[in-house]
C-alpha cells in the first residue's frame, strides 16, 4: 500500500518537474557564483569571505576527524559532527567562489570518511531522546548535519566523479534519509519544529541526488497510522496532536504558523525553526519553482520571516517568552540565513536595516546583493511599529501585542502575551507583559531556566527549575490567584485554552491601547487587561499604563508581580526588613523568598535603578492590600536561578479587583559624569476614576500638579484624553 | 606678623617674576588659539569643538540663571551652579577659538550676575559640611566653581572693560577667594585633595588677577596656628596630621603622593584630585615658568597622572580599592585634563594610546595636539606593564602591586594591595587583592556602598553600609581572623600602619611574582601573602597563584573570602542547601547571609560564569575545613546592597594555615552562537609541597596528568618552575 502511495506521488512530481540538474543549484546558484566572481565584493561581504576563509583554513590545518559518535551536547564528538558540517557548508560555498580546489577536497574526503563509516555505526548509544540518532544523540541534530552538509555536496558536486557521487549517496545519503524519516516516523512525521528539520534534511538532499522519492516524503509526509496519540516527547509535549493527520513541509507551514507568520512556541525557537523552512523553501524555488513555495499561504514564509524580526528589543534581542534564553537575537546565524532568503524573495529594503544590526551575511546571491545595499541605502535603524501577531493556525487562538513608540536606541516596547500556550515550551503567563526601554528590560520575563549547551548545567538540557519556576506565573508579570500557577499549571489543560484579544487600536497616536481577556486560567476568576502606551509631551518617554481587572463571586488572594530585577532607590510605603522567608511551597513561590513586607497605603510608589538608568512604578493601592519585596533563590540547590528582586502588590480577600499602574523610564546615570539626570519620576498618582462595563476612565497626576484623565473604550480600545493644570 | 610674612613671600615672588600679563595665558594661550585658528582640525578635536558648542548654544538659549544657593548635591541651585561653571568655561574657549562674541557676552554677563549677588549671600543654608561652602554646600564646589570659571575668567579677560574687570574682581573674585581661604582654614590650610581644589582656585583666579598676595597663598598655604589636631572632616579623616605643618600647593605635590605617583586614597579620589593639581601647574607653568613646577620631586605630577592611568582595567575604568565608585574611568572630564596637561609636558606617545580610550580632549593647544597625533600614529593599545606603586610620601608605606599581562582586551590582571590604609577613605583590606579579565572582574573588590549625587541615596553621600560594610575586611578578598576586620575597623589604628613589600619581582617572563606581609593588622597573627601571574602554554589565559600564610602561637577561626559575584556552574563539594542565616553581628558579616555550607576535602573547586565567560578557583583544602556559599544583603533595610555573592574558605581552631588557591579564566559563551569554548579549567589540584622560612613550593596538577612545581623564593621572589608530564 505504502509502496504504491509513493509511485503515484512520483508519477505525479515527475509530470510537472522537468528542469535538468545544474550544481550549484540547491541555495547558492550558479549565476550567484558568477555574479560574485565579477563584481567587486562589498565590505561586509569580503568580511564574512574573509572570516569563512580563516575558519575553514584552521579547520583543514587541525586535519579532518569524524569520530565514532558517543557524547552528549558539549562533548567532544558532537561537537566535531558539528564542526563538521559547519566547515563543509562553508567550505563548499568558498570553493566555488574562490575556485581554490583544496575546500572542494576537504569536503569531498570528509564526506568519504563519514561514508565508509556510516553504515558500521548503530544507533548512538546515549538513548536519551524519544528519536535517538546516529551521528548524534538526537535526530534532530542528524537533521541539522545533513540540511548543512546537503549544501556541501551540491558545491562540489561538479568535482566528484560519477562513482564517487554513487559511492555517497548509497553509503551515505540515502541511508542517513532514511534512517531520520522511515526508521524514525514518530519524529519525521510530526507537525512540529523537530520535523520541520527532518523534512528540511530529507528534501534537502533529495533535490541534490534528484531523488524524488526522498522530495515527496519531505514535501507531504511518511504514510503511516499514528495510534500512540499520548505518546510525549523529551520537552513534554505530544508527539501527536489531535487532528493534526498531515505531514510533511507544506504541513509544517500550514500549522507552524499563523497568519500573521507567528509561531505558536515564541521567537526563540521560531528563530531556530525559520533555517530548515527558509533553506529548504529557498531549495524548493530554485530547483522546483514550479510549486511557488513562497507564495504558500499568503506569503506566509516570509511573514514568517518579519515577525521574527519584529518581536526583538532595540539590539535585536529576542523576547524571551516562553522557554527562552535570554540574549539569543536577530545576529544568529540562522536567522542571518532566514533575513537573506527573505530578502532575495521580498527586496524588502527595511530587511537592509535589519541585516546592518546582525553584520554579517550569507556566502551567495542574496548576501551579496544585501551587502551590495548596505553601503548604497542611507543608514537608518531597523523600524518596527505597533504590531499585533495573532496566534494560531487559523489565527484565532489569542494574539502578540507590540506596542512600540520610536526606534533604534530610543525603541520603548511593551510586549503583552495573550497568546495560545505555545505548545509544551509554554510559559503560564496568560496576559503577562514585560516593557523594553531600548535593550533595558524594564519589567522583565525571566526566560528559561537553562544553560543552552553548557555541560555543567545538566548537559545543557532544561534544568529542573525551568518546570517549577521559569514556567510558573509568579515567574511573570500577570496575575496569580491564590498562589496557584494558571490552569494549575498543567500543560494538558492549558494547551487546549488561549486568551482573547479584545481590542488592538493604535488611532490614538498618544496612546497606543491592546486589550485581551483570559476566561479559563482559574474557574471563576474572569482576567482582563488593557494596557496602553501613552505619549505625552511632559513625559521624555512613553508611559506605560496598566489596567488589570479581576473578578470573581468569591474571594482569593491576588499576587500581582512586578519583575523589576533592578536596586531599590526609593518608594512611599514603610518596610519592614525581614529575615528571609520562603514564600510558599508550589507553583514558583517555593524559590521566592520575601526580604521584606509593608501595608500599602492608597497608593505604592517605588523607584529603582537598573542598567544606569531610573525606573518608578506607581499604582492605585487600598488599604489593607499588602506589598511583598522577593527575591528570587529558595529552594535552588544548585544555584540554577538568578536572585533577581520582585516587588508583589498582594490584595487580602478580594474577589472584584483592579491592579492600575503607571510604569515610567525617567532618567540616566553615568558612573562617569556621577550626573543623575531625572532621577525622579514625574507622576504622582493614578486613580481610577469610573470603570464600567463598556470603558473605564483614569486619572494620573503629575508632581507638577498637572492631571490628565484617560478614558478607554473596553470593546474598541478607543482613548479619549483630557488634560487639565 | 601674618601680614609680615605675606609681604616677605611677595617681594621674594616679584623679584623672580617679571612676565607680562596676557590673555588668555592660564590655561589656554595666545599662541595655542593662533595655531588652532590656523590648522586643519583633526576629527577629534573637531568632534570636541562641536559637542561644547551645542552645550553652550543650548545654554545660551535656556537664559542665564544664577540662583540663590539653597540644595545639596542634585537639587536644583546646585546643579545650575556646575553648569554654569562648566559652560562659562568651554565659552571662554568658544570665544577664543571661533571668535564669536555671544560666546564672551554669555560669560560677562554670567560672571555679571554672580558679582551682583555675591556679597548678598550668606553662608549656604544646609550647614552640612565641615567647611560649608557659599554658592554650594562644601568649600570644595566653591572651589570648583573657581577653578573653572577663572578659566572663562581669562579667556574673555580682553573683552572686558577695565571698569567691568574691576568691579568683578573687586565684587566676585576676591571676596570668593578670601571666603574659601582666609574664612575657611580649616578648608584650605590642610594637606588633603579637598585643599588642593582650594589652593588651585585661589592660584588660579589670582594668577589672572594678577594677584600676588593670592598667588602665594595658594602655592604656600596661610601662616595660622592649627590646635585642634583631632577634628574630622565629614568623611572622618582627620583634618590636620600630626607632623604636617605645611600647607599650600607645594605642600599638596609633598604629601599626596608617594614618589611613584601613587596617591593613599587610591584612583577614585586621584582621578578627581589630578584636575586641580595639573591645571593649577599648568597655570603655573604658562605664568611662572620660573617655578619649574613640572619638574617638582622629579616630575611628580606627570608621574603621578601615568600612575592614575596605570591603575586601570582594560576599558579604562580604575580599580574601585578604597572608597570608590565602580565604573568611573579614564574617560572622566579630569582625567581627560590631566592626560592632556600632562601630555603637553612629556609628549609620551602611549598617553595618545591612552587618550584614544578617552575620545575627548581639551579645546586648547594641547588637545590640538593630540587630536592631531591621533590621527598620525599607528593605533595601537594603551601598553600598561606590571608595575608596583610604592605607598607614603618616601615611598615607604608599602605598595600597590599591579601584575599584568596582555594588552587590550587580552589583558589580565592582579591588583595586589599592601599600601597604607588610604586615609579616611581606607578600607580594611591588608594584603587583599582583585582579578581583571579585560574588564570583567574575576574576583571583586566591592567598591564603596554609595550612589554618588544621586539623591535617593541619602542625597548621594556614603552610605551606613559603606562603614559596616564596604571598608570591612570580609567584603575584600582577604583573610578574616575570628570575623573581625583588620585593625578591629578602627581608623586612628589603621591609619598608623601599613603592610610591607617584599619582593615584586618579574624577572621571570612565565611568573610575575609580587610578596608582602602585614604585622599589625591582627595582634599576633603574621599574614604573609605571595601572588604570582602565571603564565604556561598549556594555559590560554594567565593563571593566577595565591599564597596566603598565616601564622599565630593561637588558635583562630580563619574566614578566606572569594568575591566571585558570579552563578555557580558546578563544584566538587556536596552542598547543603539552608535558610539563608545572618551569617554575625558585626565586621560585615551582619550583611551576610550563608545560603549553602558545605565540608571541605583535600581540595576545594568551583566552577561559575559571569559575563559570559567560565571561571574556575581551586584550593588546596583539609578535612575539617568548612566551605560557607554567602550572599550579600542581609541587615540592609534601605536595599543599598547588591546581593553578590561569594564562597568564604572556613579554617576552624587554626594557628598555622596556608589557603593555597590557582584561579583560571579559562572560557567562554555567547548566548547568540549558544556554544561554550573551554566551559571547564584545566587544572586538577593544587597543593603545598614545601614551606620554609625561605621558600615554598607548590605543585600543579592539570586534568591531562600535567604537572608543575613552582618554587618561590620568599625574600626575592624568584620563581623557580619545573614542568613533567
Amino acid at each position: 500500500m505504502r509502496k504504491i502511495y509513493y509511485i503515484l506521488i512520483a508519477l505525479v512530481s515527475t509530470s510537472l518537474w522537468s528542469c535538468a540538474q545544474s550544481y550549484p543549484g540547491l541555495i547558492l546558484t550558479t549565476q550567484g557564483v558568477e555574479k560574485i566572481k565579477s563584481e567587486v565584493h562589498p565590505p561586509l561581504f569580503k568580511k564574512t569571505l574573509q572570516s569563512a576563509i580563516e575558519k575553514v583554513d584552521h579547520a583543514i590545518l587541525e586535519g579532518i576527524d569524524v569520530p565514532t559518535p558517543k557524547d552528549m551536547a558539549g562533548g567532544y564528538t558532537h561537537e566535531q559532527h558539528k564542526n563538521n558540517y559547519k566547515y563543509m557548508q562553508l567550505a563548499g560555498a568558498l570553493y566555488q567562489i574562490n575556485g581554490d580546489k583544496k575546500y572542494a577536497e576537504y569536503v569531498k574526503q570528509t564526506l568519504m570518511q563519514y561514508a565508509d563509516k556510516f553504515s558500521s555505526w548503530p544507533v548512538h548509544p546515549t538513548n536519551r531522546s524519544y528519536a535517538t540518532g546516529k551521528v548524534f544523540w538526537q535526530c534532530l541534530n542528524d537533521s541539522n548535519w545533513l540540511v548543512f552538509t546537503s549544501q556541501a555536496y551540491d558545491a562540489i558536486h561538479e568535482y566528484l566523479t560519477k562513482e564517487e557521487v554513487e559511492y555517497l549517496d548509497q553509503q551515505l545519503f540515502r541511508p542517513y534519509a532514511d534512517f531520520i524519516s522511515i526508521e524514525n516516523p514518530q519524529f519525521f512525521n510530526r507537525v512540529h519544529n523537530h520535523s520541520t528539520w527532518g523534512n528540511a534534511a530529507v528534501g534537502m538532499i533529495g533535490l541534490v541526488m534528484n531523488d524524488e522519492e526522498l522530495i515527496n516524503r519531505a514535501l507531504y509526509g511518511l504514510k503511516i497510522n499514528t495510534d500512540n496519540s499520548l505518546a510525549k516527547d523529551n520537552d513534554g509535549g505530544f508527539i501527536y496532536e489531535k487532528g493534526k493527520a498531515k505531514a510533511g513541509f507544506f504541513a509544517q507551514i500550514d500549522y507552524a504558523f499563523s497568519p500573521d507568520g507567528y509561531y505558536t512556541e515564541g521567537p526563540y525557537y521560531q528563530r531556530y525553526a525559520m533555517l530548515p523552512f527558509m533553506l529548504f523553501a529557498q531549495a524548493i524555488e530554485n530547483k522546483r519553482p514550479d510549486l511557488k513555495i513562497f507564495e504558500y499561504r499568503e506569503g506566509l514564509l516570509v511573514k514568517g520571516v518579519k515577525a521574527l524580526l519584529y518581536q526583538t528589543n532595540a539590539s535585536g534581542e529576542f523576547f524571551p517568552i516562553n522557554d527562552a534564553q535570554k540574549g539569543m537575537s536577530i545576529k544568529a546565524g540562522s536567522v542571518v540565513t532566514a533575513l537573506n532568503i527573505a530578502y532575495g524573495i521580498s527586496k524588502d529594503p527595511d530587511l537592509i536595516n535589519a541585516a546592518r544590526l546582525q553584520n554579517s551575511v550569507l556566502l551567495d546571491q542574496n548576501g551579496f546583493e544585501i551587502a551590495t545595499q548596505i553601503e548604497k541605502l542611507p543608514l537608518q535603524p531597523f523600524e518596527k511599529s505597533s504590531i499585533e501577531l495573532k496566534d494560531g493556525k487559523d489565527g484565532d487562538e489569542g494574539a502578540l501585542g507590540i506596542l512600540r513608540s520610536g526606534s533604534g536606541k530610543d525603541e520603548f516596547t511593551v510586549v503583552f502575551k495573550y497568546t495560545g500556550q505555545g505548545l509544551g515550551h509554554g510559559h503560564y503567563d496568560k496576559l503577562s507583559y514585560a516593557i523594553y526601554d531600548g535593550d533595558v528590560e524594564v519589567l522583565q520575563d525571566y526566560g528559561a531556566a537553562r544553560w543552552v549547551n553548557i555541560d555543567q548545567k545538566e548537559g545543557g538540557r532544561y534544568l529542573p527549575e525551568n518546570k517549577t519556576w521559569a514556567k510558573q506565573t509568579i515567574a511573570h508579570n500577570t496575575l496569580v490567584v491564590d498562589k496557584k500557577s494558571h490552569f494549575g499549571g498543567k500543560y494538558e489543560i492549558a494547551n487546549l485554552n488561549h486568551s482573547e484579544g479584545i481590542f488592538f487600536n493604535t488611532d490614538n497616536p498618544k496612546a497606543h491601547a491592546a486589550g485581551a481577556v483570559e476566561l479559563n486560567a482559574y474557574a471563576g476568576v474572569e482576567m482582563r487587561r488593557i494596557i496602553l502606551l501613552w505619549k505625552d509631551d511632559h513625559f521624555d518617554k512613553p508611559v506605560v499604563l496598566d489596567i488589570f481587572e479581576a473578578v470573581s463571586d468569591e474571594e482569593h488572594i491576588y499576587d500581582f508581580p512586578y519583575q523589576f530585577a533592578g536596586q531599590i532607590m526609593s518608594q512611599n510605603f514603610t518596610v519592614e526588613g525581614v529575615q528571609p522567608e520562603v514564600m510558599g511551597d508550589a507553583h514558583g513561590y517555593q524559590h521566592l523568598y520575601s526580604e521584606a513586607i509593608a501595608e500599602a497605603g492608597e497608593s505604592i510608589q517605588m523607584n529603582w535603578f537598573k542598567d544606569n538608568k531610573f525606573y518608578t512604578m506607581t499604582s492605585e493601592s487600598k488599604p489593607g492590600d499588602n506589598i511583598i519585596l522577593g527575591r528570587m533563590g529558595a529552594n535552588d540547590p544548585d544555584f540554577n536561578l538568578r536572585r533577581d528582586a520582585l516587588l508583589i502588590h498582594r490584595k487580602n480577600n478580594a474577589s472584584k479587583a483592579i491592579f492600575l499602574s503607571a510604569i515610567e523610564s525617567h532618567g540616566t546615570y553615568s558612573p562617569v559624569t556621577e550626573r543623575p539626570i531625572q532621577p525622579y519620576s514625574k507622576i504622582k498618582s493614578i486613580e481610577t476614576v469610573e470603570n464600567t462595563a463598556t470603558s473605564v476612565e483614569i486619572e494620573v497626576k503629575s508632581k507638577s500638579e498637572k492631571k490628565w484623565r484617560l478614558k478607554i473604550n473596553k470593546q474598541t480600545g478607543k482613548v479619549e484624553i483630557k488634560e487639565r493644570t
